[in-house]
C-alpha cells in the first residue's frame, strides 16, 4: 500500500513523495477495492498466542501497516453502547463509541498506532493534548525517539503525563498553528505523525470500520464527531468511501460535524456554503482539544460533509458544559468538554428534525474525561463524617 | 444463579440471605459446570445492534446477572498484549492484560458491572478509589442512587473524579477498615458492591476467562497480579477452578501475588507458612490502591496461591516507584504504583527462578495510570524554545 491520491483533484504520489498534494489539500491512501472486506468473526493470531482482542487491525488488509505486537497491538476494537439514558422521546437511538477505551485514553491511538508500525526511526507530532500522549507512548512501546512540540500554554499537569514515556519534550513559543507547517516542510529527520497526515488518516478510519460492521446488515442513519484538525472526519469519510465502493454498505451514513462556537472555522464555512475553510480568530473555550483556528483539513471535513448531505454544527460554550456533565451524571461516562460537543450537536439536530426519532446515531465520543482535571466541585459535593454517623446518613437518604 | 458456597468449609447459602459464611470466610457464587463453555467465537447480539465488542458478557453463561445496556455492556474485553521490550534474557514471556481499558479506567468495572446489572436500588461502596469512581459511573448510568463512602485522607482531586457522575459521597472520619463490616452488618437499604462481595468476585472472574481463552488450547504458566483486599485474586482462583472443573483447561496456572512491602499482611502470612492472614500495621506507601492492612479476602487470597504452587511477593518500595516508571517508558504503559507492583514481582520471581524463561506470564495491569496525579516531572524533563530555533534543535538531538 505506496499509493496517496488527493481527494480533491485525483493526482496520486508515492507514499513519501510529498506531505500534500500540489493542488494544496491533504493526501490519503489510496485503497483498491478487493482488499476491502468484513472480517471473519474470528479472532486473528497475533504471535504465539491468539488474543481475542484484535482492536483495529482486524482491518489490517486496507492498513498501510503490518500487524505489530506491544502497545499498537492495543488500539481500537473500543465498545459502542446503545445509551438509552441520554435519549429523549422525539430524539434518534443514540450509541455510543468509546474511544477513551483506547490505551492512552483517546482515539489518537488509531493513527499513532498504525503510523508508527509504517515508519522506521524517530516520530513526532504537534499536539498540546491527546495525540502528544499518544505518539509519546507508542514511540516508548517502540524504544524509538519521539519528539513532542507542544504550545507555550499547555499546562504542567499535562506536560507530567506526557513526560512519564520519556519523549523530547519541547513546550515552543511563538506561532503554534505554523509549527504544523514547519514539520511539514523541514527534513528533520523524525515522521511527524500530525493529525492529518496519511498514515493517521488510516488508522482513524477504523473507527468508522467498527461502526459499520457492528451495525450489519444495516448501517447507522448518522455519524457524530467532534471536529478539529478534520483528520479523524476524513478517517471516516475515507471508511464510508471505501466500504461503499467495496459494495458492502448499501447505504452511506451522514457525517455530522461538531465545533465549540467559540473557534468554529468549519461550522463557519458550512453555513455559508463555501467548499474552502478560512481561519478565524478564536476565543478561548473549554473545548481545548477542538480549539482549531485554522484545519489543516478542513476543506476535506466540509467535502465528508457534503458528500454524505451531514451538517456542521456549532454548539455554544455553555451547552458544551451542560452536556459535559449531562454525560457523566446520566450515562456514566467522563468526556472532555471537547468531546461532548458530540452528543450536545445530537440534541440539536433533533430538535430542528435533521436528524429523526426513528434514526440510529453513532457517537464518536474521542476520549476520556478522566485525564484531565475534573471539573471544579462545589462544596456541597461531598459530605464529611464521622464513622458512627454513616447508618443514619444513608438512611435518611431513602426518607 | 442463586447459590453462594463457602470455599472453605463448603457450606451454601442462598444469594442474599448472607454476606459471610458463618465460619467467617467470605462466600462467592456456586457454578455449574455444565454452564461452563467457551463462547463461540463470534459477537453476541446485544438489542437491535450486533456488537463486536461483548466484553465480559461473552461469558453471560457463568455469571449471575444478565445482559446488560448501556455502560455495564462495556465491560470487560480489554486487551493484551505480549509485550518483549520489558522481557528479560533470562525471563518468561510477558503478556500484559490492560484493564485500564475498562470504561472507568480500571478492573473494578468488571466486578460493578455485574453487581448493577444484578441488584436493584440503591448501589454502594467502600473504596477511596477505583471502585468509588466504577460504582459511581455505573449508578449514574443506570439511574441509581449511589452512596459512596471513602476515607478522611482522599485527596480533593480524586473527590472531584467521583463526584462528576453525582453519587452520595462522603468523607468519614474514624476507622476506615471498620467501615466495611459496618456496611455488611447494618441492613441499610443500599446493596453494598464491596471488594469480595460475591456478585464482585463474579464480575472480577471474566478476566482471567479471557486470559485462558487467549491461550487456547494452552494455558499461560502464571498470571501475576496485585493483591489487596483479596476480591480479584479470589475471581482469577474462581475461573481457574471453573475452568479446570469443566474441563477446559488442562492445567492451572500458578497464581502469584504482589503486595507493597511497606503493607503486606497477606505476603508475611504466605512467608510464615500460615493458612490465615493477620491485621499487620503499615506504613504510607506509593501503592495507596492497595494499602489494605486487614484484607477482608485474604485468607482466601492465600488458598488461591497455596491450590496453584504460586507465591505472594513484597516489592520494595523504591522498586514499585522505579518499576511504574518503566513501564511508562519501556512498554508505553501508563500505571498506578499498586498496579507496578505486578511486574516488579514477575522480575523477582525470574530472578529466583520461580518462574523460568520459557514461560508464559499474563500479568494483570489493573488500571490506568494517567486517571491520576503523574508523578513529578523534573525540570530537565521539557525545554523551553522559541519556533524558529525548533528544527534545529531536533537536528540536535540525532547527531
Amino acid at each position: 500500500m505506496d499509493r496517496l491520491v488527493c481527494y480533491d483533484c485525483g493526482r496520486t504520489y508515492s507514499f513519501g513523495t510529498a506531505a500534500r498534494c500540489g493542488c494544496g489539500e491533504p493526501l490519503w491512501f489510496d485503497i483498491d477495492d478487493e482488499t476491502v472486506s468484513w472480517p471473519d468473526t474470528g479472532s486473528e493470531s497475533a504471535g504465539s498466542v491468539s488474543y481475542g482482542h484484535d482492536g483495529l487491525w482486524r482491518y489490517a488488509s486496507v492498513l498501510p501497516a503490518a500487524v505489530p505486537t506491544g502497545l499498537a497491538a492495543a488500539a481500537g476494537g473500543t465498545p459502542l453502547l446503545r445509551t438509552p439514558s441520554i435519549e429523549t422521546p422525539d430524539g434518534p437511538r443514540i450509541h455510543l463509541k468509546l474511544e477513551g477505551a483506547n490505551p492512552t485514553g483517546s482515539f489518537k491511538d488509531r493513527g499513532t498506532a498504525v503510523g508508527i508500525s509504517r515508519v522506521d526511526g524517530p516520530v513526532g507530532t504537534v499536539s498540546h493534548g491527546n495525540m502528544a500522549l499518544s505518539v509519546a507512548a507508542h514511540a516508548a512501546a517502540t524504544d524509538r525517539e519521539a519528539v513532542i512540540l507542544v504550545a507555550e500554554d499547555t499546562p504542567d499537569s499535562r506536560l507530567a503525563m506526557i513526560a512519564q514515556h520519556d519523549p523530547h519534550l519541547f513546550r515552543v513559543r511563538g506561532d503554534y498553528g505554523r509549527l504544523y507547517d514547519d514539520t511539514l516542510e523541514h527534513d528533520l529527520g523524525v515522521a511527524f505523525l500530525n493529525s492529518d497526515s496519511p498514515l493517521r488518516v488510516a488508522g482513524q478510519k477504523t473507527v468508522a470500520y467498527e461502526i459499520c460492521e457492528a451495525f450489519r446488515p444495516a448501517v447507522p442513519d448518522a455519524i457524530v464527531l467532534p471536529v478539529s484538525s478534520g483528520g479523524q472526519a476524513s478517517g471516516v469519510w475515507k471508511a464510508l468511501r471505501e466500504l461503499g465502493s467495496a459494495g458492502l454498505i448499501d447505504e452511506v451514513p451522514r457525517i455530522y460535524l461538531a465545533q465549540a462556537a467559540r473557534c468554529d472555522p468549519i461550522a463557519q464555512a458550512y453555513r455559508l456554503g463555501a467548499s474552502r475553510v478560512r481561519p478565524v480568530t478564536d476565543e478561548p473555550t473549554a473545548a481545548v482539544s477542538i480549539n482549531n483556528a485554522d484545519p489543516p483539513s478542513g476543506n476535506r471535513a466540509l467535502a465528508a460533509v457534503d458528500d454524505t448531505d451531514g451538517a456542521v454544527v456549532s454548539v455554544a460554550e455553555e451547552s458544551l458544559l451542560a452536556e459535559t456533565k449531562r454525560l457523566a451524571a446520566d450515562a456514566g461516562v467522563s468526556v472532555e468538554p471537547s468531546c461532548a460537543v458530540a452528543t450536545a450537536a445530537v440534541r440539536e439536530l433533533a430538535e430542528t428534525t435533521e436528524i429523526g426519532a426513528d434514526e440510529d446515531v453513532a457517537v464518536i465520543l474521542t476520549g476520556s474525561g478522566y485525564k484531565y482535571e475534573s471539573p471544579e466541585t462545589d462544596s456541597t459535593a461531598v459530605r464529611e463524617i464521622d464513622r458512627s454517623d454513616v447508618p443514619a446518613a444513608i438512611r435518611d437518604l431513602a426518607s
